[in-house]
């Protein structure tokens, strides 16, 4: 359980984690001035279902799915593009937002930077919802249970050396930035993640860019599991895409053709990765090998003119960060490296 | 799909509901002023699962489930006590956040007004997630695919009636205060409900009952399914509930020992309801029968020595209000009604 005491003495915000015994002080923060705050939804399709599709509970009818839930702040004073901060696999918006270990998330800090700050949960997860139908189908003999598609979870195992935190409970990387002590926290991040329950293409693609272009002109930033969903959202439609920052993706693409390719290079790309690459995940997937290929997306997109880097922080003397950058405790140097990136656009 | 255009000029913040064609313009606000904001996690259990209940996905091992996510804004000047927002069913927090055709919702109001706000997402529910292991272990043959527990969601065909906003797609209550050319948005926030296979207690209880102590007192405000959560967090400890309003509570409980009278009565009470309350609802549920109860439960607590007492909207002259009152075209008015109530306890 993570205890939150919220003591109201001017300026000072004192966050406990119980099952720790440990105290978090946020420092001294100058107010945040915002201009709007709220959210709404994106996308969606609307769906008629049967009684038991709807879980035998009302009558069948219509309902939506496939929308894209966005939470946005708009600072006062508005210094640059606003930016969009996508989330990765079974995890939600709460990515970017308090860290576990109670300290401010790239949300406010970017905001706090001049940037309007859109979240979304991907289509089919957190506050997005899912379509259950299928489940319910599958209860009432429908379709047989084993055509149910998965849900997917990674265990606290699994999580540790795949996102190259440590490599076992109560074993963290020697000089890893990753709020360790904070890691009961992180696990309850975790959702059940329906992906592969979601049309093709997947309707996240689409809302991005739908999102982008009513923006005007914004930068899509993606970690992870949606390392590529800003490319997947240009070429959909590239009106409102600024800016593209994959950080820490899960993959870059290859074998683009000449006319997606055209595209991608009008728009300025930062790769950001952290530390440990080699470090086994315990899980069929390379951090190494999705460095390299991003390497290769870089130079390939320079190569037909475009303006793509690569941005590796133990090359710039910046060690210990793990995959969860906007969380690791110099999680706003790394967001200052991406920012200044932004200013050189 | 919600357009949302957000032109940069001072003051003034433009949305569009693309799906509807009109534009709602969000009149002159100040700059909204917060100390903080931010989110976290309460409770949450440790589980190992299986391969196949993590979805084959990742090696088995151990997994968050019956977290509550919470998402929260401090004014910079606080006038009251912090309130609690909690959701309705096959809904999430973003029932109180900006309403469906784009006006300010109640968590921004009343951080204006000068309370804390803090969101959650019922356990089970939105950023808080679910177990999946029982629809995984049905694909995996490991229990009956019927055995499995039902997830719920209402067809926009219920929502209409039982929400109390007209009788069909179409057919708005004549008078009605929803918004309902924006009613496609209210579709868009409904995610599906997994109320059947949490566990009993359900764990938003004691989640609600530890924030509450943890921010020291608090306002517990519910809607509809959530409706007696304030009084069942009480129940599991009263110490932080410093006041409870039940806003269209699906019921009221009745049969209460006296041990738990007494804790009750120590708490001031605010049920509040709207219009139309004999109106069919299309499902097995009556909103007059659940005013009844409540009535009766109010004059049980007043009795036994408590401060409760029922706020029926229409007997104070505003008429017209759904079952979403804090989505209605009034829902300041209805919100000023709660706080003049706050300030009198």
């Amino acid at each position: 359980m993570k205890k939150i005491s919220l003591l109201l003495i001017p300026f000072v915000v004192i966050f406990g984690i119980n099952a720790q015994s440990i105290k978090d002080i946020q420092s001294v923060q100058k107010p945040l001035l915002l201009k709007a705050q709220g959210s709404f939804y994106v996308g969606g399709e609307r769906l008629n279902q049967t009684f038991e599709q709807l879980g035998s509970f009302g009558p069948a009818g219509n309902i939506t799915v496939n929308q894209m839930y966005v939470h946005y702040m708009i600072p006062q004073k508005i210094k640059g593009l606003p930016v969009i901060m996508i989330h990765g696999m079974t995890l939600t918006g709460k990515t970017w937002e308090t860290t576990p270990d109670g300290r401010m998330g790239w949300d406010e800090y970017f905001v706090r930077k001049g940037h309007s700050v859109y979240i979304p949960d991907q289509v089919g997860r957190g506050r997005s919802g899912f379509n259950q139908a299928v489940y319910n189908d599958a209860k009432a003999g429908k379709i047989e249970a084993s055509k149910v598609p998965s849900i997917w979870r990674f265990s606290d195992e699994t999580s540790i050396p795949n996102f190259r935190i440590g490599t076992t409970e109560g074993n963290p990387n020697a000089e890893g930035k990753f709020p360790f002590e904070a890691l009961s926290e992180l696990s309850k991040q975790a959702v059940p993640d329906i992906s592969m329950s979601l049309p093709n293409p997947n309707p996240t693609f689409k809302a991005l860019a739908d999102l982008s272009a009513d923006l005007g002109k914004v930068v899509l930033l993606s970690h992870s599991q949606s390392g590529s969903y800003p490319l997947d959202a240009a070429l959909v439609n590239a009106a409102g895409v600024g800016a593209m920052i994959f950080v820490e993706p899960g993959h870059c693409p290859s074998g683009l053709k000449p006319e997606q390719l055209s595209v991608l290079t009008k728009i300025p790309t930062l790769v950001v990765f952290g530390d440990y690459l080699t470090q086994p995940t315990g899980v069929p997937h390379s951090w190494q090998t999705a460095y390299d290929g991003c390497r290769k997306y870089v130079e390939e997109v320079n190569a037909a003119g475009g303006k793509a880097e690569m941005m590796h922080l133990p090359e710039k003397g910046i060690k210990g960060n793990s995959h969860m950058l906007m969380q690791d405790k110099n999680n706003l140097q790394v967001a200052d490296l991406i920012l200044n990136w932004l200013k050189g656009i």
